[in-house]
C-alpha cells in the first residue's frame, strides 16, 4: 500500500490507510444516509463511487449497491473475504496514482466530503444489543455497591460468562445530548419512607466505557458457533458508552438486573473499525482457566488502548483527569463472547451489537465508571447537567494512524414531571 | 354488528366476528407474507381486498398499501382511531348483506384462505422485547430457588417494577420447534468440580405461560408516556412462551439476571388480539399501592384467562393436568408497565413487544411454570425431548368468541457438541 492519499491525511489523524472504518452519514445537500469511509478529516461517499461503477474493478465480485443503502447491513452480511477485498481496494482507489481518485479531480470532488459537514448516523439498523461484564475491576470494586449479597471470587463472576440484552431503541450515534432521566427511586425523604419509594431524576448518572463489536454474517436458529470460527461473524468495532443510573440501578439489580437504570441511553462512536484495520494489532489473550469450548489460545485479542474524560458544564473547577485503560482488562476475547453467546443457539443477525462491559483496569486512573472512581477520589461527583462525556480509542502506539474517533454525549437536565396532586409520593 | 358472516364460524371458534385478529401469513401458493384477520377457521387476505380497493369504501381514510406490507408495522403505526375504523369496517365486509365479500364469490373465493392451508409467521418486525415480572406467586414461590439472598417482602419485588430487556432474533411464531441448549452449568460431576464448570444440555428446560402486548404508535426519545395516555401506544396482545432453562438461569441470576437461560427462543401466538377486541372485558384492577405516577384507576386491565398443557412425547403415562390462571393474577397492568417503562426516556417503536412474567396465580393447579409447579407436584419432571407445550387464552366465558388460538412449541433434542480433546471437562 502507498503512502499517498489523494485525499491529504493529517499525521495525527486516527483516518490513516491503514484504517478506512465504515460509517453511516449524511450532509445538508444530500440528506439521505449513506455508507462512506473516513480517510483524515473526509469521508469518502461510497455511495458516489458505486453509481459511477467505481467498484467494477474491484477485485472482489460484489453487488455494489448495497454500498448505496441506509445500513451497512447488507455490505456486511457479504461476509469477510468480499468486505476485506472492499477495503483494500479502497485503500487502492485513495493510494495508487492510477486511480480515477487521481486522475478524475471532478470525481473527488463530488465524493470527498469534509467530516465537520456532516451528520452521522447509527451504521448498523442493530437487531439486538448484548452488554458482557468484562472487567475484573469492575466485578470486584463494585460488589460492595450493588451486588451485595455475595463475593465469593472471580471464579465465581465469570462462571458462566456473565451478560444481559440491551436496549436497542435507545442506542445513539456520538454527539445525540442524553436527557437526565428519572427513577422509581428507594425511599430517601421522610414522606417517601412511608411509601417506600420516591419519583426523581437520578442523582448518580454514570457512564461506562467500553468498547462493541458489530455482527457481520448471521448464524442460524439454534447455531453454535466454536471460538475459531467466531471472526467470520465480526464485522468491526465501536466505542460504546453505556450510560447508568446507579440509584435506579442498585433496587433493579437485586435481584432482576438494570432495567430503566440502563434503557433510556447508550452511545456508540459513529465509525466502525474493522477486523482487517485492526489485524496487525493482534496480541495474546491471557490465559485463563476456561471450559474447553471457551479455550482462545494464540493471538486471540487485540492491543487497543481507550480514554475517556469529562468536560465539565457549569461548575468548571471539578477536577477533570484523563482515564486510560485497554482492551486488555477484558477478562473476555471477543470471539469467547460470541462462542459463548450461541452455546445455548441464541441466533445472531447482521447488526447485532454486543458490548465488552466496562474495560476497567486495576489502578485507579484506569477505572472507566464514576462508580468505581468514587471509590478512589470520593470527591469526585457523578455526571451534572452539562457535563459532556467523551471516549476515545486507538491501536498501538498514539500515532499508529489506527483509532476509533470520538464517541461523545453531553447530559441535559431532567424534563419536569407533572404529578398528580391528589397522590403525592 | 350482524351476527352473520360471509365466512362461516363454528359457535366455539375464538375467532368470532367479535373478535378480528391480525396476523402475518402465506401459503404455499403465495409464499409472500401479508396481512391477514383470523375468522372462525379461515383467513381474510387483507392484501387481497386493498388491492382489489375494498378500502376505498372504508370510514377512515388510511393508505391501504400498508395492508401488502410484510408486517403489521405500518398499519398498527397509523394508531388506534385508524386501526380500529379499519376493523369495524372488516367487521362490516364480514357480516353485512351489501359487502362485496356477499354480493361477489370470486372476491370471497380469492381473499378467504382455510388456516389449516397457511404458515404464520411473526406479526411484526420486533424491535426490542421486554418482559416484566408480575405474579405475586412467581415471586415468593420461586425466591427460595433462584434468588436466594433476600426474601423481604412482595413491595421489594415490585418497588420499583421489575423488568428485563430479552432477545428478539429468537423470538418465533407458534408451532417452530426448540432445540434443547447447551449451558456452561455449575458443577455436577467429580471432574467438573476441579474446574467449577461443565458443558451439558440443560436438564431443567421449562415454559413460562404469559401474555404480552405489541407497541402501535411509537414515542420520542425520552418521552415519558403517562397511564392514562398509553392505550394509545398498545396495538394488541398475544401470549407469549417464555422458554427457560432454569439450571443455566440459576448461576445466570446471581447477580446479572437470566442471559443464555432464556435468549434461545420464545414463542408466541400468530394473531394479534386488538385492545378494540378486548374493550368488552376490562375489569377493574386491584387497587395497589403503587406511586402516583402508576395510579390506574376505574377499568385499567382485562378479563383474559390463560391455559396451558404439556403433551408428552415418549413418556406417555406422565401425568397431563391442566393449568388454568388469568391477567387478574398479574401486579402490574399494560397501562402501568408501559408507563414504568417510559419512566426513563426509554423510546417505544411500533412492534416493541412487552411480557407480562409468568402468570401464576396462588393455587397449586394455577401456576404457570415448571419450576413452581414441581413445589407441588414432586414428581413432576421438567420437560423431555418431545413433549409439546401448548398454551391458550380467551375472554370471558369460553365461548365468548374473543380467543387467541395457540402458542404452541415441541422440544428437539440437544444437538451434539464436539468437544476438543485436549481439554476434557
Amino acid at each position: 500500500m502507498a503512502s499517498q492519499s489523494s485525499i491529504a491525511i493529517p499525521v495525527d489523524s486516527p483516518f490513516s490507510l491503514a484504517n478506512i472504518p465504515f460509517g453511516i452519514f449524511s450532509t445538508q445537500s444530500q440528506p439521505h444516509p449513506r455508507p462512506g469511509i473516513a480517510i483524515g478529516e473526509h469521508i469518502l461517499d461510497l455511495k458516489v463511487l458505486a453509481l459511477e461503477g467505481i467498484f467494477t474493478d474491484c477485485e472482489v465480485t460484489f453487488p455494489s449497491d448495497v454500498l448505496t443503502h441506509m445500513t451497512l447491513n447488507a455490505f456486511a452480511a457479504l461476509g469477510r473475504p468480499t468486505t476485506s477485498g472492499v477495503r483494500a481496494y479502497i485503500q487502492s482507489l485513495l493510494s495508487q496514482s492510477s486511480s480515477p481518485l487521481h486522475s478524475d479531480p471532478s470525481l473527488l470532488e463530488r465524493c470527498a466530503i469534509k467530516q465537520i459537514e456532516a451528520t452521522m448516523h447509527l451504521p448498523f439498523d442493530i437487531g439486538d444489543f448484548t452488554d458482557f461484564t468484562s472487567s475484573k475491576t469492575v466485578s470486584v470494586e463494585c460488589v460492595d455497591d450493588i451486588f451485595t449479597f455475595r463475593k465469593d471470587s472471580l471464579m465465581y463472576v465469570f462462571h458462566p460468562p456473565r451478560a444481559a440484552s440491551g436496549r436497542v431503541s435507545t442506542i445513539l450515534p456520538s454527539g445525540i445530548p442524553i436527557v437526565r432521566p428519572f427513577g422509581h427511586l428507594p425511599a430517601s425523604t421522610t414522606l417517601a419512607r412511608t411509601t417506600g419509594f420516591s419519583l426523581a431524576p437520578t442523582n448518580e448518572l454514570d457512564f461506562e466505557l467500553e468498547l462493541a463489536f458489530f455482527i457481520s454474517v448471521p448464524t442460524e436458529h439454534f447455531e453454535r458457533v466454536p471460538v475459531e470460527k467466531t471472526e467470520e461473524h465480526i464485522f468491526g468495532v465501536v466505542l460504546l458508552n453505556d450510560w447508568s443510573a446507579r440509584d435506579i440501578q442498585i433496587p433493579e439489580t437485586l435481584p432482576f438486573g438494570a432495567f430503566n437504570a440502563k434503557n433510556f441511553a447508550s452511545t456508540i462512536s459513529p465509525w466502525v473499525v474493522t477486523l482487517d484495520a485492526l489485524e496487525p494489532f493482534k496480541i495474546e489473550h491471557d490465559i485463563r482457566r476456561v471450559p474447553s469450548y471457551l479455550v482462545d489460545e494464540g493471538d486471540a485479542t487485540y492491543d487497543i488502548s481507550v480514554s475517556l474524560k469529562v468536560i465539565p458544564g457549569e461548575s468548571l473547577e471539578r477536577e477533570m483527569e484523563m482515564t486510560r485503560s485497554c482492551l486488555r482488562n477484558s477478562y473476555w476475547t471477543f470471539r469467547q463472547m460470541l462462542a459463548f453467546h450461541t452455546l445455548s443457539g441464541c441466533r445472531m443477525r447482521t447488526g447485532d451489537l454486543i458490548g465488552t462491559g466496562t474495560l476497567s483496569g486495576e489502578d485507579a486512573t484506569s477505572l472507566c465508571s464514576l462508580i468505581e472512581q468514587r471509590k478512589h477520589f470520593p470527591n469526585r461527583t457523578f455526571l451534572q447537567d452539562g457535563d459532556e462525556v467523551v471516549f476515545t480509542a486507538w491501536c498501538g502506539p498514539p500515532q499508529g494512524g489506527v483509532g476509533f474517533g470520538e464517541c461523545r454525549g453531553v447530559v441535559l437536565p431532567a424534563r419536569s414531571f407533572m404529578v398528580k396532586a391528589r397522590h403525592p409520593n
